[in-house]
Formats: structure tokens, sequence, C-alpha cells
């Protein structure tokens, strides 16, 4: 049995790290998203997305107006209040949330089917362009949404919509005559029917997701024998030569053995994957995943839990191949990675699947958001000169600063969701085998349902800051538990104690299992000092730089610490990293180097010459990656010239 | 007065390291080409080229294939033939231009217009997109090639074809009433209209020039008024959010001080404004040349005389921005900035302008070439990794091997009618000041017409291999006249020796004045050892890395002589570079370089890691820029980091 995360309501996060972030979501991210929701905001581009709702609900006279997976916009927003109200209640929120939901009902229709653009543009046309049309991946969102609310909430309405939709669906798809044989141009809806199956015990859901895992890239491609219907349209043009690869299509699922095309749908197959090669307990299926997660892990991921090295397409290109200053790294790709890599941890007990899920989290996700909210990058380049990132050039889709919300987002609302969702990541418990794992080291308690009675466990740290962790377990059985608490793979002397005590315990794939008999207090404690880290030699963009890394934490130069030209910097790795616990960001660890800086002074006004310009000493400043532009537009570099 | 280039008729070329090239021109590009042009390639995309005139000739019935550009397919290919007609009469290629010149008169309309896209799809259409027609594009082309085809069979046919068509163009463009106040939305018309009035002495063409250069980005953008009107078709689609930049017409020419927009656009506009400067005597045209020619070489163009940074739109972007392994740097604009380097040498007099020339025709433009002919880069990166050289990713421009002509295609006739005009860049002469100009030293001869006799000079060199140059001059006429030689940027303890004698010489602007009475014999010879060059260090891409030099050559290491991963090799800059005369490509000097490479068995198989890889020692070989891939698909590298 996998060991599962805890309900939401269960879990109260208070940590000098996370919380700022995580407040961020009710305080300022779920009523901004309203308002552009709503096109309240003068300067944001108009969402038009509940107008959509209400025109499609026969409420309003009007046009259809936004991308084709418009709604998701609602699904996002409505998964975030869920995930909210389930450890903040609020009674105005849950209220319009309620309303919005009614909206939706009423825009669905007799059969259960809900999308507001084929609704309203062309009722005809619905399941007619699988490959764009998007049809699933926003009834995914929605089904995604439905279960967080009713979780959050307990109330159903919302969940029986989307399980009518869902039924729509099975009855729609699958290998039977008279059925489409299709599957999602985007994946997502593999996800959602997952989650209506494990709330509802309904199994057809669980194996329609099956069906739409088995059948991709199964035979003749479906979106080009779609493309190849007489008079179809396509919706971007851009797809007139679409490459079945860009959809993971290429090939039937099971047989993948590299993570190919469009990243966040790589992602998101990988985790209904995951959950069906759970569910089936489908060996083969499992073994994909492991493939896949290697692929990726060992050779397409960048330091800062980054995936998708192209801008066009935003997509895996080959192995090693990482370029800094035009990748894509989109953030909803990073938070597909994280949810992929946190099934596998549960599946597989497995600690270093969280290495990989932390290091995402903790850098290319957060850094998608500004401290305040307001802004945020989809693309996140691990090198970045402002000048040079312009528009309508290769680095077009390079921002050097954060944007404001977009008429049509997924990047925004989908850090929402993850962090208004980060206790789900924190604690696993599996019921059978009674084990609690302790995967991130966030402050905080949950309560643990066991049968009869509860248990407790709170957590006190300054992690990343410090590396102490104090667990606090209330409430143990007679039979007692075991504490599985994740042994990072940068911790060195990890060790727990009980008092003054140091207690053994067994390294079980990477986590320390402590069985606990009685209510007690741990101390966990290790050391994460700060390193210089190198690239495999075959990430050409990487060799001869290395990167500062502090636990979870990659960290990079930014123009306002270090002046301008970042690539003029060399850090003297003979030399340690020095730590500073500084007022920045309201509190946190910074890093200083030695290095070199190479004179500008002592070149002259060429552009090429035989000339060797003098280096001088430097002291380096380095912050932590999910923390950079915060304090203006400059230049910013994870990779330094090692000297 | 300025000095002019010699009549391509009195040049022979007979040069060790030219005349393989230049005489796959006639042997090669011209007779494939021309199948090409009539869809003989099986393997080639259909071109159409001539069928469009039959079409729109009334010949024969049919559509228009091909792009809006598609007649410059002929223009370039009449142009390469005038050009090698010139020094190389054949009786049967005469013949065969006769006959396509014969065929675009018939397709000429009454009124002097020639366009068989317009002609054929929209006459009505005619010059109502300027901005993306192409039209006067066309017409330049066609007017470069009637030129060209003048000069080198004094046939006057095409040349009166295309002075009706100029006839036309000056009665529709213009400042007065009734007539469309616009310009080329692709400059290159103007080159051709003074091309025509240097050729007939008809005025108006030189001043409809002048108007175009005067009018481009003057009060209200042309461009974006024609797509403002209703019912504006866009011909290309991606131009929707058009900015003028693109087409250096967001201010006006003359007030322009940095090189923006399209690389190609922008340097055939830039000859034209040279060109122009000079026939009006236009001092503050001439300093807007100077400040463009100033900006493009000192901080935006390629060591190896490529421009042009992004591959999106194939544009200059920003200052110091020259990213090595996803840059455009076009063929033709590296053939552009030859052109415009030739003109402002020929005007100024100044011999640092034919070092950048040299640059660009040795290296970029020479490396579009394969060294058999018959496949071309388009795009000239100073560093690949064929393996992330992907198509629909952000390196889908970038191209590991040549490619075979398309039927759309600018850079293989551009390259053809360049080796085929090489002799205009050897020689100048300034008849006023009966100056010649040595300005490349390629072996060969030149027959000088004095008015009273003629002069005759012979070059012998093995240059760039042996940087020794005997020039003999003979039927100097009794007043004398000044040689000019050219003193290289690059040159060491340059000198000049009549017999044993070493002879005074005064440097004028670069060049080697030697007053010559008589008839006689110099030997010219300085020292350009190979080197390291490195880049202003603001230039970030190059930072901790240098190039091998050897006087106009640039250097690159290729796979096949370094083995894969060349990111993982470093030169030893203490230690000389050596030179070695090889066979390689029908013999050439290759350069060793001491090293040292990163030993990837020393890291094993994490993606990142503390670990420090070892590094053992290498001997590097390096290969002329100009001839890389020419000995299969593998990777290279320019720039290579310094130990």
């Amino acid at each position: 049995m996998r060991s599962e995360s805890l309900d939401l309501k269960q879990i109260k996060i208070k940590d000098a790290f996370w919380s700022k972030h995580v407040n961020l979501v009710k305080d300022s991210i779920i009523p901004y998203q309203w308002d552009v929701m709503n096109d309240r905001i003068a300067d944001a581009e108009s969402s038009h997305c509940l107008e959509n709702f209400r025109i499609a609900a026969g409420l309003k006279e009007g046009e259809f107006y936004g991308a084709v997976f418009q709604d998701t916009d609602i699904a996002k927003w409505l998964e975030a209040v869920g995930f909210s109200l389930a450890y903040c209640p609020d009674t105005e929120l849950e209220q319009t949330a309620d309303e919005v939901i009614d909206l939706i009902a009423k825009a669905q229709q007799e059969d259960g089917y809900i999308n507001t653009y084929f609704t309203i543009n062309a009722p005809d046309k619905r399941w007619s362009n699988l490959c764009e049309g998007h049809e699933l991946y926003t009834a995914g969102h929605l089904m995604e949404a439905a279960a967080a609310y009713y979780q959050g909430t307990g109330k159903r309405k919302f969940l029986d919509c989307m399980c009518s939709f869902a039924d729509l669906i099975c009855d729609t798809f699958g290998t039977q005559e008279g059925k489409i044989h299709g599957y999602p141009g985007h994946q997502e809806v593999e996800i959602g029917l997952i989650k209506l199956y494990r709330l509802t015990g309904e199994r057809r859901y669980l194996e329609q997701a099956k069906y739409f895992i088995d059948q991709r890239g199964v035979g003749e491609n479906y979106f080009l024998k779609e493309m190849a219907e007489p008079g179809h349209q396509l919706i971007f043009p851009e797809f007139h030569d679409y490459d079945p690869r860009y959809s993971q299509s290429h090939m039937p699922v099971r047989e993948q053995n590299t993570a190919e095309g469009h990243a966040v749908r790589a992602v998101y197959m990988y985790c209904a994957m995951a959950d069906l090669a759970y569910e089936y307990q489908d060996k083969e299926l499992m073994a994909a995943c492991e493939r896949l997660w290697e692929n990726i892990t060992k050779k397409r991921m960048y330091l800062t839990g980054g995936i998708g090295s192209s801008g066009i397409l935003e997509r895996f290109t080959t192995d090693y191949d990482l370029p800094n200053e035009y990748n894509y790294s989109e953030t909803c790709a990073s938070i597909g990675l994280a949810l992929f890599g946190l099934r596998m941890a549960q599946i597989t007990g497995c600690a270093s699947y969280m290495d990989v899920v932390e290091r995402a989290l903790y850098n290319n996700v957060l850094a998608g958001i500004a401290l305040d909210g307001k802004s945020f990058f989809y693309v996140n380049p691990l090198e970045v000169w402002p000048d040079a990132c312009m528009e309508r050039t290769s680095k077009e889709h390079v921002k050097a600063v954060r944007q404001k919300w977009f008429g049509v987002a997924c990047c925004p609302p989908n850090i929402a969701r993850t962090l208004a969702s980060l206790g789900q990541y924190i604690y696993s418990f599996n019921r059978e085998e009674k084990e609690l794992y302790v995967n991130l080291f966030v402050s905080g308690e949950a309560e643990i349902d066991m049968g009869k009675g509860s248990m407790h466990i709170r957590m006190e740290t300054e992690f990343p800051w410090k590396n102490q962790v104090s667990i606090q377990v209330t409430g143990v059985p007679e039979d007692g538990i075991r504490l599985m608490i994740r042994i990072p793979g940068y911790a060195e002397e990890f060790c727990i104690r009980n008092g003054q005590e140091k207690i053994a315990f067994e390294n079980n794939k990477g986590y320390a299992a402590v069985n606990v008999m009685a209510d007690g207090s741990y101390e966990v404690s290790f050391e994460a000092p700060a390193q210089f880290v190198r690239a495999n030699p075959k990430v050409r963009a990487d060799v001869g730089r290395v990167a500062f890394v502090r636990g979870p934490l990659v960290y990079c130069l930014e123009e306002i610490d270090n002046g301008e030209n970042l690539s003029a910097l060399y850090v003297d790795t003979e030399q340690k990293l020095e730590e500073e616990m500084s007022e920045l960001f309201g509190g946190s660890v910074i890093l200083h180097a030695k290095g070199e800086r190479v004179v500008q002074a002592s070149w002259g006004e060429e552009l090429y010459s035989a000339r060797k310009p003098e280096r001088e000493p430097v002291m380096l400043t380095a912050v932590p990656y999910a923390f950079w532009n915060n304090r203006g537009r400059g230049e910013m570099a994870v990779w330094v010239k090692e000297r």
C-alpha cells in the first residue's frame, strides 16, 4: 500500500519560510484572480471567464471571448479556494464560490457537458478537435477543482456536476464501437477522473483514465487522423505541421523511455500513469514511470527543478541540453514534476523522489511568484541579461521581470493551488503499515485520524535556514507507529535525538525509520553546508561553472549585489562559501564567496583583440534563486565561472 | 573622388585559395540553379520561377507558385551569369540567358511593370502592400542583374527593360501629389536604381533612390498606414504586430545611430546610403553611414563577420549580444556587410573597412557554401552541437549540416553572385588621383584602361597560407601612378621590397602608398602569426574564451579532430599556437594548441554533484571556420575556454 497525503483540513502550516508565501493565496491571489475573472483589473488583459459561463448558461447574450481553455481559470481558482477553505474557513469566500458553482451548474448541458467555448461557439463541434480543443483538459481541471472543493467544504454540488460530466466522458470515449477512440490533446482529465474515483469509489472513472493512457499513441495517431478530416479547421494555426511527440502521442505510453514534447503535458500524464500503476498494481506502467523519471532527473532537468529546455513549444529537447538563458522551464511544468514525484514517493516509499520535489518547490516553483504575490514568471531561466531579453527575438519568451496576471494564465493559478495545497507534500501516511512520513521540513501541525482517536504531530523548524527540526508526536496508539523522517540527499551527519540521547534508526529507502511506541519528542538535525555544485560535463552549457547550493536552495548572483555583467565574474572554489543570516527577503541566509572580476577598463573599446584583460579580486554575493528579481530589474546567473 | 572597382572583364583570378570557390559558380552553381528554376531537381523544393514568368507572359496557363519574391531567383541567377560571362565567355550559357531575358521582357507589362506574383495573382493590387509585397525588392534585384548582364555581355535588352521599369517606379513614387509616398518594405531597389544611373547617366534614377532613403521613416510610418487600410490583407500573417524597426523605418534614415531590425534589409540600405552620400557629397548621410558601421563593427558583429544575433526575425538585437549557438548571422547579411564596407573603403580610402570586408568574405560568407558547391548554410552559428539543433525548438533555425538549394532561396544565389564578382573587391582605381588600390591579396591579373593605353597589374601570392605577395605592374603611364597596398589590421612587420631593397612608403589611411613611376615588381610581406583573440568582456557569451585567428581566417574546433563535447575543452594560451600546412580542404594551414579536456569518466552518471571532474592534457586542432562541416556532421566551436 502506498502512503497518502493527509487531508488538508488536518494540517496547519505556521512556518517562517513558507507561511508568507502560503498566506498570499488567501490574502492576495484568490481576491486578485477573482477581480481578473470579473474583468475588473484595469491594466490586465480581459479574462471574460465568468462572462463566458453566464452566456453559456443563457443568463446573458454575448460572444465567447478568450482561449479555448478559458474555463480553466475558474477551475484553478475554485481548486485554490477549495484547498484554502480546508485549512482556513471563510464564509464570505465560500459563498462567492458557491455562486460560481451555481453558475457552472447552469452552464452545464443536460447531458453533463461543460465547456463554454464549444457551448457558445460550436455546440455541434464537440469532441471534433481533441488535439487542440482542450475540452478534456478543461474537464480535468474542473474535476480537480470539484474534488478540492468537496474536500475543503464537504459540499457535493460541484462534485456531482463533475461526476455527471465524467459519466458523459465515459459514455463517449472508449474502444467500444460507437465510441470515440481518441484521447486528450492536453493530458489532465486522467488526473481528474482518478480523483473523482478516489472520492466516489466509482470505478468506471478509474477505468476511463486507464483507457486514455492505454489508448494514447497506439496505432494511427488520432490527432493526425483528426487533422486529415475534410473541412478540419485548426484552432492554433501553428499546429499545421503537428508532431505527435508534442503531446506524447508518438508511441504507446508504456513504451516511452524519454521525456518528450510539451513539458506540462508530459508530467501531467506521468502523474496519471503513476496513479494508475498503483491502482492496478501495473508493473509495466510503473516501470515506464521510473524510466521517465530517471530520464528527466538524470538528463533533462535544471538544478532548480525546471524542465523544458526549448522556448519554442515549451518542450523537452534532448539529453543534457540545458541552456541557461533561453530555456523555458515553465513554472507549471515544475509543479507537474513535483506532483509526479510526490506520487512516486508515496508509491515506492523512496525519499529520493522527494529530493527532486523539494528542489522544484523551493526553487523553480517559488521563483514563479514575487514576494508580494502580485507578479509571476512563466519562464524560469537560470541566467538573465535583461537588455538582451527583447521582444521579437530568440529570447522573446524570457522576461527579465515578473509579469502581471494575464487574461489567459496557467502559471499564476497553478502556483496558487500549489501553495494552497502545500500540506499534501509535507506528510504522507501509510495506514496499513502505520507509517507516518515526514517529507518536507515545514513548521506546523497535523492531525491523523487513527480510527480510534487521532494522533497529532507538530513540527518546529527554521529550515531551510537552520537544519534542526523538532518533531513532537502525541496520541500515539498503543501498538505504536513508525515515523519515517526523510533524510535529504544533501544532508550530512543526519541524526535524531530523543532528549539528549541519539537514537538509532533504520535507513529505509532514504527515510529514517523510527519506531514510536509512545508520545514523545524527536530532535532531528543534520548538516547541509553551502557548497559548490557542478553539472555533468555533458551539460555543455555548464562546463567550467559552479552553482551555489545550500540544502534545498539553489542560489544565484544578482546584479544588485554583484554589479553588471555577471559573465565577467569567476568564483574561487578553493575557498569556503560563507553563510550570512541576512535581513533580505524577510530574513534569509545569503552566501558570499571570493572571486574575481574581469576589469572592463583594462580592455578598451575594441570588439575583438588579442589583449588579455585583467582581473581584480571581488567578493561575490548569492541569494536564493527563489527570491531573485524582488529588488528591481537586473542581471541574474545561477552558474558562475570557476576560477 | 572615390576609387571604383574595376570592370570584371578586366580581371582574371587564378588563386590557390579562391579559384576553387569562384569556379564553382560556373561549373556547378549556375547549372544547378538553372535546373532548380526549371523544376528539374527531384529532391529540391519546386521553384516554379520560370513557369511563373511564362504564365505572366501569357505563354502558358496556370497559377503563380512560390514566395512573393520568387522572381528574384531568376534575377540573382542572371546577375551571376552576367558576372561570370564577364570573365569567362560562354556562348551556350549566354544564349540560355538571352532566352530568359526574352521571357522576362514578354512578362513585362506595357507600362514597364515586372512582377509575376502581382501580374498573375492580383494586377489591381500593385504597390498596395509595400511592406510585404517585395515588388521594389524584386525590381532592385532585376536591375542589378540587368546591370551585370550589360557589363558582362554589352547587350542592352535587359537593361532597357529595367530602365523602363525604373521609369515607371520614378513616375509612381515620390513626394509629389498623386504619387505614392511610400518606400520599399525590403530595401534593395535603391542599389538597383543607383546602378542604372551609373550605367545610363539617367539622373532621375539616382534621385529616385535618394527619395526612397530620405522618405523612409519620416512622419507616420507608411507600412502601419498601409496595414490600417480597410480590407488590407497580410501576406505574412506573422507581421500582424509589425514593428517598423524591423525594416529600419522607425525613424528617418539619416538620424539612425544603431543597426536595427532585419540585418539584410539594414545593410542593403546602408549600401545605398553610402552610394548616395558619395553621389550627393552628402556629409550628413555619410556621417550616418559611419555611425552605423561603427555600431555594427564595434558592438554587433561576430568575429566571423556575421551579423544578426536573433534567429527570430533574422535581426540585430542589442550591443554586445552575440550568442554563439543560436544566432542567425545570415550568409546574405554578411554579403551585404561586405558590399557596404567596400563602398565605404572606396569613398573614404580607409583600409580598415576592408579588414571587415575581408573578415566577412573569408569566414561567414565562405562558410555559407560547401567545398563541393552543392549545399549551403543560411544560418552561421559559431558553436554547434548537432543533437540540440532540433526542429520545433529554440534552435530550429540552426542547421548542423548545410542544406540543399531550396525552391525559395536567397543565400545560395547570393553567394554565387558574390563569388562571381569577387574581382570587385580586389582592386579599386581612383582615376582622378591615379591611385590603384590593392584591397585583397588574390592571385591573378587585371588590366586598367588609362585613357591612352592600359596598365597591367599581376599579383602572385599564396595568401592567406603565406603572407608574401608579389605585385608586378607594367604599362605604367609616364606621369606614374600611386599603388595603394592595403596593410591589413592584423599585419606585423609589413614591408615592401623592390628587388632586394626595402622601400619606404607612406601609410595613407591604412594603405601603403607607393609612387610607381615605371614598370616594376614589388614584394610585399608581413607577419600574421596565428593568435588567440578575445572579445570585449561586454560580450557575455565569450568571457573566458578565446578564438584562434590567423590573418583573415577565424578557426574553429570540429568534433572530427577533437572528439565529442567541445565544451569540455580548455586551451592553454600561454603556449604558442602551432601552424601546420596540411592536405585538408585541398591544402590549408591548420592550427594546434595544447589544452585540457574534462574527463567524462571521472564524473559518473549524476546530473549534478559537488564532485570536481578531472582534466587530462590534450592537443587541440583547429581548422578554418570557412571549411567547417565538410567532413560530416559533428560539433563545432569557434570560442574555446581559456585554461
